[in-house]
């Protein structure tokens, strides 16, 4: 069979292209900006959404769900929000289409012009804001513990499948508290459930940290992140939480009677990941042959590959199957069984490979006759013959091996492409290389736009986890004093 | 506590606003048409989702996601579906915002004209079978079954909570087929899922129809359907699901290679059910104390509510409860403990009857002397007190009984209102006493029209339940030969 997908080293870029189309994973859409997501894309993203969904759940949060557009003058209620948001966006203007007086097909009526313009969502803020003023007025209120799965519209100019894409998929949670300690709580709360959900499902390692000043949600008084490495060294924001402060309780007038009678204003978090998280999972795990799934995230965890020379054959093997494939059904382990008899085994190996299974298992006369299962791995993609006594226990374990395996590669290379820079040459000549850098700087946007200028180099987070970041030093670009290290990095 | 909604004698349609906005299932937004989903309207949506999305994968469905826009051009390729659906749509012109330069706030940027503009998808045949072109072009590609969850925008101009609002969710399938047989038999698959659901889940009795050929969906060769009756007589329709021929192949072009080696059209077909579910659920069971819920689609089945004077007691009395929750849970029912201290136990009965949950427990300091629990219905209103011992099964038991009970109340009363008219002057006499009029029609669209014309009445369905309405007659208006009943009813 033919190799499907450029390699990773002659072009990282064509590489993530390729898989993502080639997987079944995504398309351009007719469009511009805009994906189809395919059915396997979309089978990994729903995984993903129901596992958050159940954490979200366990932390005390509910759904609900807010109009798509917003009204054009709600954007300009919160100062900093209309700059970061209402630059690009998608303006509903008119409300009908007529029949084309001057030729064939359909225009738009221009007597049907809306008397305000509606927005697409970029994000939710203010007409949950909008909408929570109505909700609150005493305490007994609070807190409100909303999320919303949407999609909403960014209109970016270069867009990548997943990556940054006009339209894309999401969930954006929305929170309102008493005070500003219960806030700053939430916040960091959900951040630590986005962090748990990278390592935990996704076997993706991150930093968990918050962002500088300028890289800050727009009406944010705080962002925080979770950074992950991809295998060309550049950093991929996974998730953010931000502590919003007051500042859409004001712009909204949202206010609540405080238990002994003040009228104070609400306090505010807002948080969300989005279909982005595909991107980091391809990047972070895929090789040259394709996809690489966690097998928490894989939505078929163990694919059976019939081997047969003549039809009379494939029904003994598939019998065998289909009673391996029960003991794995009730220990809860997702299995399909390729039967396609159109198709020829080496292509349905490569086609399992680069969507990425975890485990898959070959059966054909010859193991029948031994009582034995070629057993492969994608991880590491090894092979082995064992015995079918007992496989169900064993690829349930493999299962957890292999997750527990994808992860602890991930976090060695990114530890091996993390490191401590501390003059101006070095870093020049590490960026060059990939990677995060941990640097000192002295804490001025200045220096950090002057640092992007020259380098691409993005703060990407300053880490909590103090331990390793907090010792005095000079900042890399301007040698001034600086009390800890930041992660410099380019970034997706 | 005060009556809080309007009863159902007094004002059918207020008490359905009412309930919908007091039980916290939805509210206006600040945008023309467009709703707010409260969490608890949510979560029942949820409980539909999560089981019809069981029923199509079980039927072999997969999910993908399209995009929220479609050129303006895509929506002309069939002819019909443009007159159908361009009417009213949200039509995006431009893609930026700018600071006025008069004045304060933002205003479109006349430079960022779209070349071509976009219509938020009212429906998605037109971007998918785009898509579709690109999938298919052989037989091995077909048949192709996938279905999305989606919003979608039509620019209705009177518009009420869950019926009838601007923007709405749903999932459309989308499937397409080598031959014809093999699309109408999707189509007849898939209304049958939408009948079991309602059925079995929303305990939603249903008559299931082809709709008259100006009842179509545009685009469509043929449209089945379900349809209900509300407790005030008027029929809704609760889900369709379209046989749509080759239009849409042939509108973007769209063949494959069949076996034999032939180039051909692909057969389609499309089926859908959206957040007008809720006001069917609402509707066809509600009474003047609020939702009642089928205890299948009840996000929280049991309520327990503690009695208590002093704070002392509570303890002793959360306790007991917790225990029983325990022994709930593990059957697999959702059960809440409603242990607000700020609430009197009396305004927490009311809230949860206003609801629609199931049923609810309280226990009370007495109860824990007895071992007794107080057990009530919200279907029947009814309460009785029981021994706590093996309170767990009985639950289970009276869930399943409420389940029945629900769908036996529906189906007496809409059997009690479905007629055999054969007279104009019956019709007109019965038509405003509503309910479903079996009657004769001459099978033109004439008829059809001046029926509705004059009354209001529309053809709902012909129903696919031959045994009931085959048989010879005359049009009940013009008095033509006809070989079937049909159901005329006022809709929603």
């Amino acid at each position: 069979m033919a190799k499907q997908i450029t390699s990773r080293q002659e072009n990282y870029s064509q590489w993530y292209n390729d898989l993502v189309v080639k997987a079944g994973l995504a398309e351009n859409s007719a469009v511009r900006g805009c994906m189809v997501i395919k059915p396997w894309g979309y089978a990994i993203w729903e995984k993903m959404q129901r596992q958050l969904d159940k954490m979200f759940k366990e932390t005390g949060h509910e759904n609900a769900y807010f109009p798509l557009f917003i009204p054009k003058s709600f954007l300009s209620k919160e100062a900093e929000h209309v700059e970061g948001f209402a630059k690009e966006c998608a303006v509903v203007t008119h409300h009908r289409l007529m029949t084309n007086p001057d030729g064939p097909g359909v225009v738009v009526d221009p007597s049907a012009k809306l008397e305000e313009e509606l927005v697409v969502r970029p994000t939710s803020e203010t007409i949950i804001w909008n909408t929570y003023k109505n909700w609150i007025s005493s305490y007994r209120d609070l807190p409100i513990l909303v999320n919303q799965w949407a999609n909403v519209v960014r209109w970016e100019m270069r867009t990548r499948l997943f990556l940054r894409t006009a339209e894309f998929l999401w969930q954006e949670g929305h929170t309102a508290h008493a005070t500003q300690a219960e806030a700053i709580a939430e916040t960091e709360k959900m951040v630590g459930v986005y962090a748990d959900f990278a390592r935990n499902y996704m076997a993706l390692p991150v930093i968990v940290g918050h962002k500088t000043e300028s890289e800050r949600f727009a009406g944010a008084l705080d962002t925080l992140c979770i950074e992950a490495m991809m295998q060309d060294g550049k950093a991929l924001q996974a998730g953010t939480s931000h502590f919003l402060g007051q500042n859409f309780a004001k712009a909204f007038d949202v206010k609540y009677q405080s238990k002994d009678g003040a009228l104070e204003y609400v306090w505010a978090t807002s948080w969300g990941v989005s279909t982005r998280l595909m991107g980091a999972l391809i990047m972070a795990h895929g090789d040259d042959n394709g996809l690489v799934l966690p097998p928490n995230l894989a939505p078929i965890q163990v694919v059976m590959v019939p081997i047969f020379n003549k039809p009379e054959q494939l029904d003994a093997v598939l019998e065998k199957m289909r009673s391996i494939k029960a003991g794995l059904d009730k220990l809860g382990i997702s299995v399909k069984i390729d039967d396609r008899e159109n198709v020829r085994s080496g292509f349905k190996f490569a086609e399992w490979e680069l969507k990425g299974v975890p485990v898959r298992l070959a059966i054909g006369p010859r193991d029948l006759e031994n009582n034995t299962v070629e057993v492969a791995r994608r991880d590491t993609l090894t092979k082995e013959s064992l015995s079918i006594d007992g496989i169900e226990d064993y690829v349930k374990n493999l299962l957890d091996e292999i997750e527990k395996n994808i992860y602890a590669k991930a976090l060695a290379f990114r530890d091996e492409h993390i490191i401590k820079v501390d003059t101006w040459e070095d870093f020049k000549t590490q960026i060059e290389k990939g990677g995060f850098l941990l640097c000192h700087w002295d804490g001025t946007a200045e220096t950090e736009a002057k640092i992007q200028e020259e380098t691409k180099a993005t703060i990407r987070c300053i880490p909590i986890d103090s331990c390793v970041c907090e010792e005095e030093g000079k900042c890399v670009y301007s040698g001034k004093p600086s009390h800890r290290r930041v992660v410099f990095a380019r970034a997706y």
